[in-house]
């Protein structure tokens, strides 16, 4: 988010890097650590060593959709067939100890969207995850993977990782070379929710990470979807409370249809990621207010912006300002706090 | 509803007895056969020597909710506590040949509402059924069955049914000593929807008797409530389908109790089944428009009204008229048509 409102604000990355360190001053912290031309050089060759293409949000071949997201990734690598990313694609994501049946449901699942021109997408992780790439191989499918393009996780699937590079697509986020950490995994999970029409989960316990791709869907005005099962099963559990919460049933490939038919239309508009503000910065006036109104709870950003009076793009120039000095966090919802220190 | 609107109409059972052959007439049929008043004292006599009573509608011991369906029947005779009628009563009802699992899933969803001071009511059928009334055993449970008060089915259901005699209750609508049939089960299943806050569906194929229930409970305005299963198991489709269809998903007694809240504070409201009628009868001006706007397929009575262009209570007597005559049928969701000859 950072890197999308220094664009939007300075124009071109020229502009906002050199502005960067006088922002980061202003808002009490001292100059982040740029990399240099040639750091970007030499990862740039890397990943083109490896075979992969880097997307670069804001151009051609990023998917569009998740252009959209308000965090989309500036920069993700991709190995395999990018034509897939012309595609409507629907997610489908569930447990890593998801059941046989439950398994087998997401493998027929797959492969009867598939057979309905849908791209899917997953994290190829185990269980479910797997299940759904094995079912779409024949039709298209792309992985969204936390680690590097390079980075084989779980290393037993490797080998679907590699035929997802010849006959699918594996994107990664993360620079190549990167082992997934835990954190990782909900900021792939965005980009899995965010570059879909929507996102089926299938059999996941309540606190899962599957839950937390639906609430990103949901955040992301995408379509989320269900498979119900007993009450009897705690791995259905989650699922259920998202069907009561409004999630879709889904019982078949047919449901799933119907339910992202309105987006359809929308996997090829054009995206219009940057909108470069016109307003002239405006000194530092805001700075100050902001930073009184800010504390360690998070706190809309709409509200900060009503509450200090002062215009939104210097309410928006002030966080910037305080996120280069590494004193702001952001939340989901369109939220912010200070670091506690 | 044909006795409902005669009461409303002539405001005495006696009145509307002699009214009758003449609006038969009118409507274009032979006056009906009445029971005499010995018949009347036998079938009397021969409930309340089984050890049953009678509940009439408008009277203090007959379910206050279910007085509120336009056709609530109006006699009942029930065996058993009466007191379980003043409690609040949720129904759980399901397939005949339902898994274990969901027989026990019933059970123990039975027992807890018990805890919760809620009476179960059900249909005293093979599987779901009698889970429900077991678990319930304890707390409180009443069978609506569909043959007379004295008649056991199935067959193997005596024992239970004699238990609720003791235990619990045993509503029934149609004359004592009457084998059911195949047409008495969604008579019987209005009943239990009619008569609680809302209908709890557990396993049911599609188009099944339960769904029928549930449909009946959602024309009286009652929550309908289904436990979701497995899309890979054809038992819980229909659940699934109402699910989808709007009914609230539940796992257990709370969310049961969430869901009929509202309903609570409805149970001891005074009934009120009988609005005599002030307008007076204004010949049969209507009949001859009425009877010319109607054919074979149900179309709405408010639609009769309003095409007649004659008084709302004109067209109402009009139709009372023609189904004395034997020359109507009263369909769902207050729809008639004629009878085809």
């Amino acid at each position: 988010m950072t890197y999308r409102q220094l664009i939007a604000r300075f124009g071109t990355p020229a502009a906002a890097l050199a502005a960067v360190p006088d922002l980061a001053r202003r808002g009490g912290g001292k100059a982040p650590a740029l990399r240099t031309t040639s750091d970007a050089e030499k990862e740039i060759a890397r990943v083109e060593k490896l075979g992969a293409k880097w997307l670069m949000l804001g151009q051609g071949l990023y998917p569009r959709l998740l252009a959209e997201l308000e965090d989309a990734p500036p920069l993700v690598t991709a190995k395999g067939d990018l034509g897939l990313l012309d595609r409507q694609a629907v997610a489908i994501v569930g447990a890593r100890n998801a059941s046989a049946a439950a398994c087998r449901f997401a493998r027929g699942l797959a492969h009867d969207l598939g057979q309905q021109d849908l791209v899917i997408v997953s994290g190829l992780a185990r269980g479910i995850d797997s299940a759904a790439h094995d079912g779409a191989l024949a039709t298209g499918t792309i992985a969204v993977i936390a680690g590097g393009i390079d980075v084989f996780y779980p290393p037993e699937n490797e080998g679907r990782q590699r035929a997802l590079f010849e006959r699918g697509l594996v994107l990664a986020e993360m620079p190549a070379g990167t082992e997934p950490r835990a954190r990782h995994f909900p900021y792939r999970n965005r980009i899995i929710a965010g570059m879909t029409s929507g996102t089926v989960i299938v059999e996941a316990a309540p606190r899962s990470g599957s839950l937390i791709t639906a609430r990103l869907a949901a955040e992301s005005g995408r379509e989320v979807m269900a498979v119900p099962g007993s009450p009897l099963d705690p791995r259905a559990q989650g699922c259920n409370q998202l069907i009561r919460d409004g999630a879709t049933l889904i019982q078949n490939a047919a449901d799933v249809v119907e339910a992202i038919r309105p987006f359809a239309s929308q996997v090829r508009s054009p995206a219009s990621p940057f909108e470069p503000s016109v307003e002239q910065l405006n000194g530092d006036d805001a700075l100050g207010e902001v930073e009184r109104l800010l504390g360690p709870s998070p706190v809309p950003v709409d509200e900060i912006i009503r509450l200090s009076g002062a215009p939104s793009g210097a309410v928006q120039l002030a966080l910037l300002e305080l996120d280069l000095a590494g004193r702001l966090e952001r939340h989901a919802g369109g939220k912010v706090s200070l670091v506690s220190q």
